[in-house]
This record gives C-alpha cells, sequence and structure tokens, in this order.
C-alpha cells in the first residue's frame, strides 16, 4: 500500500508545487485523494493509469482540491473508459458538474455515481473486499472532509511450490488462505505454516485534509499506520494558520503523536515558503518520523 | 506583438503537451485567449505575469479551452490583485463560475466583469487606445468563436536626443508623433522625419478556434499577419476532422491562403499524434509559411 503524492503545495501554485492530489494504491486499485488543478497531467507524468481509479473522493470545495476534476472525468471519456467511476465529494458540486457537461454538450461514456458526502459525523463510504475508505469532519473555512483508507487483509499467502510438493488439490487453496491446516489422505497433516507465509497486512492511512488543530478527529485516526496532516505553516506563522483554519508543523505533528502513528507525511504548505526544510526540523522535534512529502515520490504505508 | 502558445493539444493532454491557451502581448498588456487546464502554471513557467492580464476570451465551454480559467481567477484574487478583469466567454459559463465561487464562500478581492460573446455575427469586443478585440464565428460542435487581435499604431516614434538637439519643446512632442513638422520661433522649419522614426504598424492576430474547413469567417480574418487555425487531423483523417467538427493541417493551409495571412501557426493537435513534422509538411506545401506551433515560443505578429 503506497500513496503518491501528485500535489503537495496550497492555493497558489509555486516553486514546480501542484494543488492537493494523491493516489492511494492498494491491490492495483488507486483510490484518488483530491484532485487540484493538473491532476490527470501529474498522472500521466508519474506513470498513474487513469483506467485504475475507480473511487475519487473530494474533501471539501476550495477550488485547489477539485479544480482538474472536470478534466479527468473528460478525458476518462474521450478515451472510451467502461468501467464505473464513483465520486464522493459534498454535494454542491453535483450541479455544478452537471453544468460543465450540459453545457459542454458531453455525456459521458461510462457509468458515472456521485455519492454526496455526509454534512455531520463518519460515515464509511465504501467497504470493498479489499479495502475501505471511512470520511470523518476537519474543522475547515468551509465543510470539509478527511478519508481513513484501510487496506484489509486477504489472509495468508500461498506458497505454490510447496502446495505441489505437499499434493494439496487447488480446490483446498483458499482454505489454506484462512490459516487452516490440510490433511492428506493418508492421514498426514500439512501444516499451514509450511505451505503458506504471511499475507498483506492490514493497514490504516489517514488523510486530514485543510484544517484547523484539533483533538475533534483523532478517534478517527487513532493508530494509522501513515498520517498526511496538512501543514500550510511554520508555527511562527500560527496566528496565521488559526484566522484560515489551517495548521502548522508543530501543530500537525502533535496530531501525530497523539493518534499513535507510525509516519507522518507534512503538505498544504503555503507558497510563501520555498524552502521546506524548516516544516521537517519543526515536526521531527514533536514527532521524529515525519517526512516532507515530495510530489512524484510513492510513500510506503 | 507576440503570441506566446501555452498549449497546442486537443483534450487530451499528451507528450508534454497542454490543451490550448495563448497569450497575446502588445505594449506590454497580456490578452489571454483560451485557457485550459493548467493554463495559470504555464504562465508561471514561461514567465508571463498574471497581473498583466485584463481580457480573457474564452473560444466556446469545451473543458479543454477553459478549465484552467476558475484556477486563474482564484489565483489572481489570493494574490490581492485590485485591477479589474474583463472575461467575454459564452453565456452559460457565467452561472458555472458564480456557483464555484459560491460554494467555496470566495468573494473575489478585485473587480470582474462578465461580457458575454453575441450568438451571431462579428462583435467589437474591447477597443481600447492600444489594441482592439472582434469576435467572429467558427463552426463546431457548439457555439464557438474566433478572435481577432488588432495592434493599433501609436503614431510615430519620437528620437529624443533629436528633439533636444533641434530644441522642441515636450508640449509638442504628441503632434510630432502624430507626423507634423515644427516651425520653430526663428522662422527654421523642423522637417518630422528628422526627429521621429516610424512607429510601430498596425497588425492584426486572427486565433481560429475549433472549427470545421469553412469559409464563412474568412471575411473577418482577411489579410491577418498571423493565423494561428486548429488542424486537429492530418489530411488523411480529414473524415475524423468532419465528423468532430475539426480542421486538417491541408485545410488550414487553405484558409490561410484565401485570406492572404502572411504567416500561419498550426496548432490544437490530437494526442494520436506525437510525431508533429507531417502537420507542417502538409501545410507548407500548401502555404509556405507554416509553422507547427510549440508551447512556449513567442511567435513574433
Amino acid at each position: 500500500m503506497k500513496v503518491t503524492i501528485l500535489g503537495n503545495n496550497s492555493a497558489l501554485p509555486a516553486f514546480g508545487r501542484h494543488p492537493t492530489a494523491q493516489a492511494v494504491s492498494v491491490y492495483g486499485d488507486i483510490i484518488l485523494i483530491d484532485c487540484g488543478e493538473g491532476t490527470q497531467i501529474q498522472m500521466q507524468r508519474y506513470g498513474l493509469r487513469w483506467r485504475n481509479v475507480h473511487h475519487i473522493f473530494i474533501s471539501h470545495l476550495h477550488g485547489d482540491h477539485y479544480f482538474g476534476l472536470p478534466g479527468l472525468i473528460n478525458s476518462m471519456s474521450l478515451l472510451g473508459r467502461t468501467a464505473p467511476l464513483h465520486l464522493y465529494a459534498p454535494a454542491p458540486l453535483q450541479p455544478i458538474l452537471e453544468s460543465i457537461l450540459t453545457v459542454a454538450d458531453t455525456v459521458l461514456c461510462y457509468p458515472f455515481y456521485f455519492h454526496p458526502l455526509p454534512e455531520e459525523g463518519t460515515a464509511l463510504l465504501v467497504d470493498d473486499p479489499s479495502f475501505s475508505v471511512t470520511s470523518f469532519l476537519v474543522e475547515h473555512r468551509i465543510q470539509c472532509h478527511g478519508f481513513l483508507v484501510e487496506r484489509k487483509t486477504r489472509g495468508r499467502k500461498l506458497l505454490p511450490d510447496k502446495c505441489r510438493e505437499y499434493e494439496i488439490p487447488a480446490a483446498y487453496y483458499e482454505i489454506l488462505k484462512q490459516g487452516a491446516d490440510y490433511e492428506r489422505r493418508d492421514g498426514f497433516l500439512v501444516k499451514n505454516e509450511w505451505v503458506t507465509e504471511d499475507g498483506p497486512a492490514h493497514k490504516k492511512y489517514a488523510y486530514c485534509a485543510d484544517t484547523l488543530f484539533t483533538e475533534s478527529f483523532l478517534p478517527a485516526i487513532m493508530n494509522a499506520d501513515t498520517i498526511y496532516h496538512e501543514c500550510t505553516y511554520l508555527e511562527k506563522d500560527a496566528d496565521k494558520a488559526a484566522a484560515r483554519f489551517h495548521s502548522t508543523a508543530s501543530q500537525a505533528a502533535k496530531v501525530a503523536k497523539m493518534a499513535n502513528a507510525k509516519q507522518l507525511l507534512l503538505g498544504h504548505f503555503s507558497s510563501k515558503y520555498k524552502d521546506l526544510e524548516l516544516f521537517r526540523e519543526e515536526a521531527c522535534s514533536i514527532f521524529p518520523n515525519a517526512v516532507v512529502s515530495t510530489e512524484g515520490i510513492a510513500y510506503e504505508i
């Protein structure tokens, strides 16, 4: 499970940094979180295929988090996509997208489902056999959501050579994945650990979109393996952060520490900062495993 | 007078080529024509300052011609712009832009004027002391406009050293620019050509947006110095071009020839073509001064 950063800047593009978008890869599926202007080109640049995207989540309706969406949706149609696409976003986006398609006299050539995000509380949005996505509220100037993406375990991983060596019929493979031993006709017991190994572990990735420093959504992100938390400002500009409903690097680190996370990715940097080293130093003094996210890097979760 | 190509591709971004946008520079002013996704970043990349833009023209409401507009408008506001901005676009764009601002709880901090383009005929949209812009209808799948940008002459150009040499008071400079001679008190006649030289000539740039091959708008672009004409396809795909209301390189060249243009810029290439040399060859066989437009290049008009 990886997250590739497609944009790590706040609203004003600067220093080659793009507005927010990121791609979470889970078992070959790409879950797109936010879709700032230029996302379709950033995906091309970093070799992420649009056709592997089936779910898009938009945290809130400030443009730097969704102005790349109409272009991506359109391009998917121009390429003749047939697979369904599910979009989860604040409700007022739906009539805007419909108007954009109407004035262009465009009908998408694939099934497109708009799922409005609930205005209150947490919600299990997707519960797929491979992963789940839950939304939670963060505290911004307008309604804004964070997302928890959980990769599910697929059970134990078969060792095909070993299975053949012990003459186990393929029909039993699913049972082996669930951890069972296998008893042969001759009474010989094949222990599960001889023919399987640990499969992919359950993983949690928490995306904490534009937000004030707050403990209000801690319950939703507790024990996440990786947290992405916005830090538009350094602590010396904490007053600006508060006034604009944003956070500082120190505050992001405090959240990661309180949530007992393993790793913190820092992002959504103000265009007033060219050098981001101070963000790393500030966060690491509170939460040592803090990383300044860089566009194009795929971070292991 | 120059035009800088910010995007020369058709709808699907490909091979590093972006959707349509171009910046026409006239006496320090930037006139933006179309504003595909990523235009604000392309402007940064090629050193074109947003604050020099006072007029934006959108040819039609297919997304590859305007999806960069909300981001640019927004960014100008974030930077604290105070100068007015005039947008000329098909009328249905106005409520879409208003909705985008409303859902973000954003009020632009500068005066923003939306001018709907007329649904029929040609129209003089801007008549500034330095330049004028006229719209004309082209023939596309939806209502679509071309634009003729004309740089006005500013009269003759003063030679300050010569003016001082002949002791001409500054109060007479405006009259000299209009071509008049100057008679000194001692009766000596200073000939205009001794103290001035030719000023910038009247120039015409015609942007022929997405269109079928047609002679219908020839009267609007006759004798243009430079024509930009779309050529989404090569002539061997003329059937595709016709079916999709686009043109071929040969057809673009025919238009330039019939219009008695001096130069033809080719653009709006389909993403099916990686190599664009065949576009040049095809067009040059009909109209020799045809150029494959390249992003980032400022073409002298």
